[in-house]
């Protein structure tokens, strides 16, 4: 949050020499984020830097960029210093020339002479911030709706090679900002009980975050309605019978992310209900987990679980049919809707905004555009250093249990007579970080409660106190 | 926060129709605020709606836009309403038509069809967000740095004489806006002990907003180092003898802004120099308070604070010779740097998006641009119904004395000798939120203990627990 750097200067030195040999012959531009306004010009949000600029420059301060010259094997950086007349409201503050120093750059330069080094076959990212897009329109003469196009997709694959093999001391750093985010969810799951609102829960995992210093690595999830997938409303109050879902990562110092979720009850034990559905998703969290090897695709993982979420769906009755068939036909889809899992890095959903075709799929591996394919971000092979979420679940939505009723869809697979008696069960999801070693997936953080007699354990607590 | 609209729907009527009214002739565009991405473009920012369309439209949703044309007497919402497959994802919603005739518009419109609304004449506002200046080039077909000069100014003076008065229905929103604020201050204030960082506080204060189910109407401020005027810095430790600062505010539900500042010992009592400057400070605030009055210019009462405070100083040794032209000659910017106050309203500085010259001054009564006068926001008269912060404060800024003394400027007024013995003194400041009545000043909110003797009286409470 703000002013120090991660890592030994080596480091950054490092991975800039690597991106240069895989890079070849070319410039490269990379531009740090702005402050972005709320609701008037100095109002501003908490500051977030753009994560390729931090991987390879390691300053988290608005408003600078980079050049990586790789022919001329040179780096600047491009600020501008604090005037005097700044240092009266700001305090003294290391000065931008010993901040570059911190990561190996020597040359600084004026934000104003950039345009001296920008020309036409400059490499650069898909702009995100539409302050990027205006600049870059402005830096290469280009008309603005034009400028995503030119992103240099040789920078994308080498950028993204590099850094979705996570280094030693990237691993640690995921491994704190997991510990930091099992803490978070632990205090939630022995604080909720019946009468609360959503929003005080938000209110205790946040406050997890400020002990230690860091932010929420997303906005967090925290609903009773955990079947609605795109939920940020917390003005539910926890009820007898409610599942709590919760879905939220607390960054490390250095902005790495960790992402968690946790279903409960509200009450301290599970419902024949609860535990029916729960012990389903937490067995295809398990198997998912272990068929996560070197070499696996991850469509492959993810149709594993869905596989098993189908095998579980049959025995209690709210699916019939030929489980493999089922899954061809999609009919899977009804209860898990989104994806297993995607990359985790200095952003929740890594590199995401380079695209999705090149961080979770490939030229062969092509993303599908089908209901419950298209929500699914990473498809490729996994390989040792990917890091990745295991994200299971089973959710049931009324709308779409209407409406595919409706369209007369997965009428061999699903049993809707049965399926309608729980259009008001809700969701569950599990979910936990994955550092993929030649042994296969291996858990980041320390272990947070899974299991139905250890989460009982816990929230048996939220009452007792 | 999301969804649910404020006021009945004859406010918002009305507040349209005396815009119509005041504004005469012509059509204006009104855009609602969009998502704001983080590291990548589905990673948002909290949704943060603008004030103004707010104020007129009452819909706290990303990607609205609204019309208003003043010559047929209508209006049209334009925006999208959601498909069945995002109804998936979100859940059923209340449809963008049935919140529009919650707010008393029949008219909506997708958000494609704006453009054949759209002429050359149209009066807009100035943009402050890149997504804007970005839509009015295209919708405008005029270029993207030339947009800003043509936002009009009758449309800002019409807006600002309208929502610079606040109605009845506003003060009561501002002042719960202030009574969480100062929940939030008093929890703080029986919280800080030594040994506890600056962010476990803010932790502490968020966390009361999150109770309440609020926002915070900006980044606060929570610091020992109050002298630092521009500080997010949340790393500091809380020492024996170090002061607290902490300027916060929670908005209400509706999401008018409270913003209030606090200083105290980390200590349960005030040193003997603590307690000097704070007496000082806290007579400018009385006095700010009582000469706060219909008629009187913000500015006069802003010099009256200085005038007090240089007297105070004068008092205790730190200045000397008249306090008049000591002020005159700018002498007391090297304690008092920042403005007494600003307007307040649906944003925290209300209005700052419109410019200050309109917002805070007038034709006649122009901002001056000397240190210590170009941070003073508000120079104008006051109305009755004006809702304006007074924030008088002392800052001892080592950076200030050292380049103040090498200019060998305020030499007949400054003891620098005597100063240089407080240079780590650190920095007060006492703010609260007042409407403007007949009767002058009235103090929004319930009163937070301001009085050494009640603030001793609550931090003792922070040790005795």
């Amino acid at each position: 949050m703000g002013g120090s750097i991660a890592f030994d200067r080596e480091v950054y030195i490092k991975r800039r020499n690597v991106l240069k040999k895989n890079f070849g012959k070319g410039k490269i531009l990379l531009l740090g984020n702005v402050n972005s306004s709320m609701n008037f010009k100095d109002n501003h949000y908490p500051f977030k830097q753009d994560s390729t600029f931090l991987y390879y420059f390691g300053i988290d301060q608005p408003g600078l960029m980079a050049i990586i010259d790789v022919d001329k094997d040179r780096e600047i950086i491009f600020g501008d210093e604090l005037s005097i007349d700044d240092i009266i409201w700001t305090g003294p503050l290391p000065t931008l020339q010993s901040l570059a120093e911190q990561v190996g750059v020597q040359k600084v330069k004026s934000t104003s002479t950039i345009i001296k080094y920008v020309g036409d076959g400059i490499h650069f990212l898909p702009p995100y911030r539409p302050e990027h897009s205006i600049l870059l329109s402005r830096l290469l003469g280009k008309k603005l709706h034009k400028v995503t196009k030119r992103a240099s997709v040789k920078l994308i694959m080498a950028i993204s090679q590099q850094r979705e093999i996570k280094s030693e001391e990237e691993i640690v750093e995921l491994n704190k900002a997991v510990t930091i985010t099992n803490k978070m969810h632990l205090t939630v799951m022995e604080s909720a009980r019946i009468g609360m609102h959503e929003h005080e829960l938000v209110g205790i995992a946040e406050k997890v975050a400020r002990d230690h210093n860091v932010s929420l690595s997303f906005p967090p999830i925290m609903t009773t309605q955990g079947e609605v997938l795109h939920n940020h409303y917390y003005g539910n109050t926890l009820k007898p019978g409610d599942l709590l879902l919760f879905d939220g990562g607390c960054e490390s110092i250095s902005q790495y992310a960790g992402d968690i979720t946790r279903t409960y009850p509200v009450d301290s034990v599970f419902s024949d209900r609860q535990r029916a559905l729960y012990e389903i998703v937490y067995d295809a969290h398990q198997l998912a987990e272990s068929v996560a090897n070197p070499g696996t695709k991850f469509l492959d993982v993810h149709n594993a679980a869905a596989a098993k979420i189908v095998e579980g769906l049959i025995d209690i009755g709210l699916m019939k049919g030929d489980p493999e068939e089922a899954i061809i036909n999609g009919a899977h889809t009804m209860f898990f809707q989104c994806g297993l899992g995607h990359m985790l890095g200095l952003d929740v959903h890594d590199m995401e905004n380079f695209g999705e075709e090149y961080i979770g799929y490939t030229k062969d591996i092509i993303k599908r555009s089908d209901f419950g394919y298209k929500s699914l971000r990473l498809g490729k092979e996994l390989k040792e250093g990917f890091v990745i979420t295991i994200e299971p679940g089973i959710y049931i939505i009324p709308e779409l249990i209407d409406m595919r009723r409706e369209q007369r869809m997965y009428l061999d697979y699903i049993n809707y007579d049965e399926l309608d008696k729980w259009r008001n069960f809700g969701g569950i999801r599990l979910e936990d970080d994955f550092v993929i070693t030649s042994n296969g997936a291996q858990l980041l953080g320390d272990d947070l409660p899974r299991m139905i007699s250890e989460v009982e354990n816990i929230r048996s607590k939220a009452y007792s106190q």
